[in-house]
């Protein structure tokens, strides 16, 4: 743990009153980021590990990009705008999020569609063996990709799920990749990158990691880890607006042998010569498939000027006061009125995120959010929130649980219309 | 052929003077709907069969999504806003456009990465079958995902690459698909969509349409031909914008038989169930993997305004004029200095573009959009000219085929600044 990690959760274990949160907000070496955003005035949004928020760059980049260069410019902007080389010019906005060389990523598609062209690029490397591990609890696209790339392959490979717990027990000589997901989407527990790709390895098998909730949220590098491959998305911590296209790394020694299953023409070595069989590109550029979504791919790439000088340990730092903050304040006014942390961590195992476990959780975040804090439910019982440094301030987590002591106190949420299920929980 | 259609053909066949084409166009029922695009002022616009033009809808809508809905409703507008059914909303909009139900179309992802998906369902579907069947010149994106399906699927299939003269004889009994595009996208031959499709049934095989080249440029009819599958282009006559988000339609018949390889959450059953396991949603919502590109599919949403009231037999005899006019003057001024139409074809033959080939036309058609008359280049020589009734004009076509006459006569083309390839050509 770093100085300011500790000192930040000292202080943050110390904050035991709004002003002493005040004053951790005015010493935030990040305060000066939250301008970056265009957040609602007094809504306090702890959401953002679900989507992000509309960073300022936005709407101007997007209005560039269609009436100048959609409307004015036409097809003409493929080559004039640049267009042509977003998806890498993107991905190399991202690479230093999690520690890779600019080179090696590439924006494309979405998360589960990436998954699928890593995971099975991933059976390929790995010809004689017919395992894949992954957990139980990781997101469901994940497993659902999984199973589907499994039942299209006939059957011959076969997918391992277990507990976070059971991994190094499943990770056998038949094991052809681990495929897990780095922060978990319901608790925010954290693996630990190196040594679970360390354990892969150990056994042959290929490392595999949705860093979904972890980019832009935490410190990654898949360089140092010797992660082999790596997805994630842009709609998080990346802020990238809803269904920003996904990122995908392959390690720079596998990308020659890496064969995606999706070969579209913008992943050939030569698109516009219309070569009628396909030869992949050099590169990560071999994981593009078709066209790319240039509007959507504008506004992550604006996005991401809200990272501009953004220290990831400065990140870290305010991140893990901010959760410890969530954690001893839910815990002093919150546990007693049923509402308890989802599962206690250590700093070091936990994302920027937090859960808490409510039997009526749904209708609680309804109370919460018609109360201007936004998180979200995660099925069976859980209430999300998530803490993005570079917008969340400590009074905001302060206010948050106040506000969630008032309706559970209250018993505010016990009313038809918070519970009601709507169609996205 | 329709009454309308061959008077408007003859009409431009005897239009032999630019007021001609002018009396054409003030006599156009549909020329109220240019006002329904951002054009730039002086420029003549035929490639709207590669990207279409701002639709003056689209900014505005953009500037509510990105506002009010991702800035100021953030998650919540998942419900609010209704962006979870987006795909379905837009995808019944499309509908009509090619004689399907509203709920039997999907937008999502981009066409090659829905082709993936209906290619390897269609497999699936005739399990004791080893041959794709498609032509030799079918766009490469699509031979491409052919070929890193049947790679990925280990090599128990083929793909039979054919001319398209030869198409009848390679539908044989160990066909499980034929995949075509209706129009091709260099020549703008059409395919006789029903009566493939019937030969492809005759033999036990599925028949499966891209129509990237034909959705909102000639009449399709999916049911009445019998198609099972079809893709198609978002930003291409649809005018969705660079990238756009695709479309995928399957029969009604199948859809529970049709198991997509890319099984993401959102093709889920219950996709906030979070199961484990993969159940898939009930119809075409099933072809639907990761988190739908909102910003992106609320941009083709507004495109789509463009299309009301529009009568796709006043679009067919339009762009069948339109090409005809094109035909006919360019063979008179053209032809003799060496640019001549690429495949002659019957009218009911032709999809709403023209290719000419000239051995230099790549400069050429440099030197033609430096003039202010876009269209573009496919190798190894063809310059495409796309009719797009909804805004070319009559007088648009006088005035393009005049300008390249001017350019091929003064060899205006003959520069290194028009002959240097651009990354996208």
């Amino acid at each position: 743990m770093t100085g300011l990690e500790s000192a930040l959760l000292d202080a943050a274990r110390a904050a035991d009153h709004r002003d002493a949160c005040a004053r951790l907000d005015a010493g935030d070496r990040l305060a000066s980021c939250r301008d970056r955003f265009a957040l609602p005035e007094g809504l306090i949004y702890l959401d953002g590990n679900s989507l992000g928020p509309l960073p300022r760059g936005v709407p101007e980049r997007l209005h560039r990009v269609v009436h100048d260069e959609w409307g004015d410019g036409l097809v003409r902007s493929w080559n004039a705008a640049g267009w042509i080389d977003l998806p890498a010019r993107v991905g190399a906005r991202i690479a230093p999020l999690i520690g890779a060389q600019p080179g090696d990523v590439l924006v494309a598609d979405s998360t589960s569609i990436n998954l699928f062209k890593v995971l099975a690029a991933a059976l390929r490397l790995r010809p004689d063996r017919h395992a894949i591990v992954t957990e139980r609890g990781n997101f469901p696209s994940d497993l659902y990709v999984a199973q589907g790339l499994v039942a299209h392959l006939g059957g011959h490979h076969v997918l391992r799920m277990v507990d976070g717990d059971a991994l190094a027990d499943a990770i056998d000589e038949d094991v052809a990749v681990v495929m897990l997901t780095h922060v978990d989407y319901r608790t925010g527990r954290m693996h630990d990158m190196a040594a679970v790709t360390a354990a892969a390895h150990g056994a042959g098998a290929l490392a595999l990691w949705d860093l979904a909730h972890s980019a832009g949220a935490v410190p990654v590098d898949v360089t140092a880890s010797g992660a082999d491959m790596a997805i994630g998305c842009g709609y998080k911590y990346l802020n990238g607006g809803p269904g920003a296209p996904a990122f995908v790394y392959v390690a720079p020694a596998l990308q020659a042998l890496t064969v995606s299953p999706l070969t579209g023409w913008l992943g050939h070595a030569a698109p516009f010569a219309f070569d009628p069989a396909f030869h992949p590109a050099d590169g990560i550029r071999r994981m593009q498939c078709g066209t790319p979504a240039i509007l959507a791919l504008a506004a992550l790439d604006a996005a991401l000027d809200a990272w501009e000088g953004v220290a990831m340990a400065d990140v870290r730092a305010k991140s893990l006061a901010l959760s410890e903050l969530f954690i001893a304040r839910a815990t002093a006014d919150c546990a007693p009125l049923g509402a308890t942390v989802a599962l206690p961590l250590p700093p070091e195992r936990r994302g920027s995120q937090v859960s808490l476990r409510h039997p009526q959780g749904y209708a609680v975040m309804q109370a919460l959010i018609a109360r201007g804090v936004v998180g979200d439910f995660r099925t069976p019982d859980l209430m999300r929130f998530g803490f993005a440094p570079l917008y969340t301030r400590y009074v905001d987590v302060w206010d948050a649980v106040a506000m969630l002591h008032d309706v559970l106190a209250s018993g505010a949420w016990d009313r038809p219309e918070f519970r009601e299920r709507a169609a996205v929980t």
